[in-house]
């Protein structure tokens, strides 16, 4: 398990006075970079890859509690599953009061020139291999 | 059906080129606040409201196909769902050359002194009504 | 002159309740990209093009008055200056009230290649000089 | 001097391959953030206050160099003038390679109720003083 921990930022707040539920998308998102650069596959490195990119091809959350502006939140990020070509991330979110949102996220392997699903480059395969949810 | 078109923002680009997952969820969220206040309850009407406020208790997006600078989104709406107390609002986007992400949000009706689910306010169940996708 | 008018989105409030200040960037700069593509230079023949591109060297910002979700805001956006190789823009931000906000962007012209400063290529030089605030 | 450090997020880039140059007023605006939690003065006591609230009425940006994805960003922030019922910070951004980008806000001082600039609380001032640039 992978986690990051960040202050809920003034802009990831709206005018209802909590988490606007987009930010949900940035906060795990950044959690899913942190992620990447610790196997070694920081997306600097995707983005200018001759041969292949990750795009993310589906996204999901849910909100369970509010967020509020000086709440501090801890994102666990887990790797759910791996397929041939694609794998699929898992976030839970706490404020330290408990769980306050969940999210997943779909990303799919590409080659850069077929622009069609290809497997996954072995090395970043076994990486996340190395990080897959116990419960999976 | 709700219709929403706006051009892409370069703010709603990233570096790999296209479109960032996260701001679809504000391209859609932007249709939907046209749609609140074209049925005479915009956001600022609940924020404001005494007795009771509609948070988002999910949301999901497909990606289909990139997004470029340069395109502009005509973002389609329709009511997918309306319960007691929650409504399912469906999103399809087009870049003009077709169908490129999909969308959907789900929302809940909750008393502002209980903090709990509450019936759906009678005239905005109407007008939701009046939104029911066809197919539904 | 050239307008821009948009409703405030929930996306851009804080928990302050009114807009966040960073946001009034993003929404100038929606304002210009509506603009640069009215005199024919959209931003993304701008990022595609290969012997220049156009940064923006300097950004400046007053608030004058809180603006409030339900508000829809009307910018007004000038050519305040041109130079050989830069220009300026300056906005005007009214809410129906009265004027909130004001900004200014300074635009330079770099090679592509060199990287260095380089003249404005001359047709957008011309387009520009068609919008010079009267005042200038 | 305060330091903030950050790994500049995919969602502060764009189609041009760098840092949106409205996100560079997000990102000092985190600095802030941290720098008003470090002198005991966090925003969510200061959006909670009954009494009085900060208000930004001016902020300023400047683009040195182009920051890539993968680049990690250290703000320092200094505290540049403290009036009565004002202050600015100053704040120098640098991803390693040198000085990017430098910012300024200036913040006033309002009263809930009278909505008109009051003296700054002699606790803040306090605090703020503590941090002023040696320069100033």
């Amino acid at each position: 398990m992978f986690e990051y921990t960040t202050p809920l930022r003034l802009a990831d707040t709206d005018a209802a006075g909590v988490l606007f539920f987009a930010r949900q998308f940035d906060l795990i998102h950044e959690a899913y970079e942190g992620f990447m650069r610790s196997v070694g596959f920081g997306l600097d490195r995707l983005l200018h890859d001759e041969s292949f990119f990750i795009s993310i091809v589906r996204a999901e959350s849910e909100y369970r509690a509010p967020v509020w502006y000086g709440d501090t939140l801890r994102i666990a990020l887990d790797v759910e599953r791996i397929g041939q070509s694609s794998y699929v991330i898992a976030y839970t979110i706490d404020n330290g009061r408990g769980t306050v949102g969940t999210a997943r996220t779909v990303h799919v392997c590409v080659g850069r020139e077929s622009k069609a699903k290809r497997p996954l480059p072995a090395g970043l395969a076994a990486r996340l291999a190395g990080h897959l949810a116990a419960t999976s």
